[in-house]
């Protein structure tokens, strides 16, 4: 049928009817209303943006792969293809008034011109959570237990939070005289890869035997983030590594989770780096525990942006989900909820009754979902129509009943009828 | 303070700050939960149209009045200006599918060209609810009746309905001879002009004498609804046009609105003919009646758009509500909401007691807002802070009250404190 119309959709968008919309719909409250009780305030930026801004976080390479484009003024302008540089601007142009903490959520829409694929479209939908203006593990703490009660809450149950900070890693590799860089590059791929290119790849940045095996020893550190932390002392012990301040703030951070009793969903993978991204301590990542360790989504601290957008140092950390993996997700783990849009009344007129039914109709949706036919139908028609849409009730209104002030209730999934008086509904 | 940051928004968009957006959210649930009741479900379309669907509904000027470029596919696409085409597409693809009638509604964002000024920018948002599938009076009734129920349940009553059926201009100018086009521009013109001018611009078209009075007793009558429709067929006596159907349609909403209680909300205006734009038989505008009849919004019936988008003829009604109007109007009633961004509690932690306050703050967050210091701060500093962003209550857990299981809780209104047995949160 599609193929037929003249006009059609650009590719990679989506369209979502209302059996679709109604998932994102639960998705959305129940996700603002988890940020909610952890003081988050909803904020909403707009969907253009100066091309300049974008690049300045991102580098200009990144043109090629967003709807980029001039107005008519002339000016490079594109569709934003991430939250974080549009809240960053918003920041410092009220860094003055605004009361540090800040803590902001949004519900966006993003655009990136990529190939669509499953799960990746080029219009796109994110949940950002962000946390500004102050430095600690507490901060990091509230993000990651945010992230973990979305999921909660969604239903979901099937993921792990997987924690590092990169100053480890960062601090290890300087150590060792590696390039950082392209070190983090090559930790990235290692799920990728054999453990033999995996070696192979660390060696040819300058790494010997012993640093590879310090290296992979603290890559196959796992287990909750308390009890890691004295393997991970132990593993860089005879390294001259600085990890002090990185250490405390995951040992801070594991209490933290222990005392809010989220250790079952969190571990230590010090192998999580965020690719090459704009982090600079803690970063997580979340994994789908049943499909082979899927990454769904992930966050961290990122305390240069701010100052980067000529802002005063303004330390930050957050997260950002995509809607279309929860939703999947949620397919996936039977918890995509399904709607009833079957309305609470459907009411039959039988009759010259409109003026009863339009009343009574006015009434009950002060509290009620109520329709009735739209053009005119006999007594069969009108049930069948409300057969069809899946009214929990019809309210048949007859002239005959009407002398008595009574209409007649039929239950539409029982069948049963009763005659109720008119003025009850009233009452 | 703007002026000073490097990168700043375009021109034509806003920011919504928590304060702002607030009110927005409490609109956008207003509209949608009143909707709903009407039986009306939710969809969501894409931001990026191809722009020829566009061009398709309102011809190719629009393309200087809108932000239109080409993707790096070499397509022409756009920023969509409006909702009603992609409403269109969608009802087109799936027009086997869906059961009639159709009601949708949607909240969204939209893009123009056009130099900002007060209420007007470039970004916008909208509301949209349409019925498509039926042509009846009762779908006509039923988008007045849910526009005037969003304007009440917003808490807003400064406003009227102002009700016409275009075809009765339409045959009126018709059975004169005189172009409808150009007859519309100059009804849709007589607020702005004196009447001289407007009698001067009539007659240009062919208008005598005769058809001018007619015209004008025909404009000038004013009241409910129902009591018009025998004003309009007397004004029409002497005319040879053929009105009866949409009299008809008057007749019957007027008849709808009398029941529905809503006879206070709506008025005959005849004036009222929504540009040139695609409507085809019921049109309405709403206007502030304390404003000087300030336009806010409209809608009415568009019979033809399926079928110019290539779809079976599939008659439709519905309307768009700008949201910035609405913010408007509420902030001049007194209605706009302000948020209480204050937490239900604070936590206030003082010495080594952080394992029974994150247990409890996790066991609170189950139904309230909870807060607390995200940097390690002295009791002092930690109230300061509470008072400072509203908290209602404090509870102030120290080593010595944990001895005896308990904690303090202070109203932060009324000053007064308690101690509270810890366990007690946990019934």
């Amino acid at each position: 049928m599609i193929g037929e119309t003249m006009i059609e959709k650009l590719r990679g968008v989506r369209d979502f009817y209302p059996e679709n919309q109604y998932g994102r719909r639960v998705i959305y409250e129940t996700l603002y209303n988890t940020l909610k009780r952890f003081g988050f305030k909803e904020v909403c930026t707009p969907s253009i943006e100066s091309l300049e801004m974008i690049t300045k976080k991102s580098g200009a390479g990144i043109v090629d792969e967003i709807y980029a484009f001039k107005d008519k003024g002339g000016r490079d302008i594109c569709l934003i293809p991430e939250l974080t540089p549009s809240i960053a601007r918003m920041v410092v142009q009220r860094q003055k008034e605004l009361r540090k903490p800040i803590k902001w959520c949004s519900f966006s829409r993003h655009w990136r011109y990529e190939r669509p694929q499953k799960g990746r479209q080029r219009e796109f939908y994110q949940f950002n959570a962000d946390i500004l203006g102050v430095r600690s593990s507490r901060s990091d703490f509230e993000i990651i237990a945010a992230g973990i009660e979305c999921m909660l809450f969604l239903g979901l149950s099937n993921f792990k939070f997987h924690i590092s900070n990169r100053k480890i890693l960062e601090s290890f590799f300087d150590s060792h005289g590696i390039p950082v860089k392209e070190a983090f590059t090559i930790v990235d791929k290692r799920s990728k890869v054999s453990e033999e290119e995996f070696k192979e790849m660390i060696r040819t940045l300058g790494a010997g035997e012993e640093c590879y095996l310090q290296l992979t020893s603290l890559l196959d550190i796992s287990g909750t983030v308390s009890e890691c932390i004295p393997q991970i002392s132990d593993a860089l012990k005879d390294t001259n590594t600085h990890v002090k301040e990185a250490l405390d703030n995951l040992k801070e951070m594991g209490a933290f989770i222990d005392h809010y009793g989220f250790s079952k969903h969190c571990m230590i993978d010090l192998s999580i780096v965020r690719g090459l991204a704009y982090y600079t301590d803690m970063v997580f990542e979340v994994f789908d525990k049943k499909k082979s360790m899927r990454s769904l989504f992930g966050g961290g601290r990122y305390d240069d942006l701010i100052e980067l957008f000529d802002g005063q140092k303004t330390p930050a950390v957050g997260f950002a989900i995509g809607i279309p993996m929860l939703e999947l997700l949620m397919k996936e783990e039977g918890k995509w909820p399904e709607p009833d849009f079957g309305p609470d009344y459907f009411i039959i007129m039988l009759g010259n009754v409109e003026k009863e039914a339009f009343a009574l109709i006015k009434k009950l949706r002060e509290s009620s979902t109520v329709e009735y036919a739209l053009t005119g139908k006999n007594m069969k028609n009108q049930m069948n129509e409300a057969n069809s849409i899946g009214a929990k009730n019809a309210i048949i209104i007859g002239e005959r009943d009407l002398e008595n002030k009574t209409v007649t209730v039929k239950d539409m999934k029982t069948g049963t009828q009763e005659s109720v008086q008119l003025n009850k509904f009233y009452e």
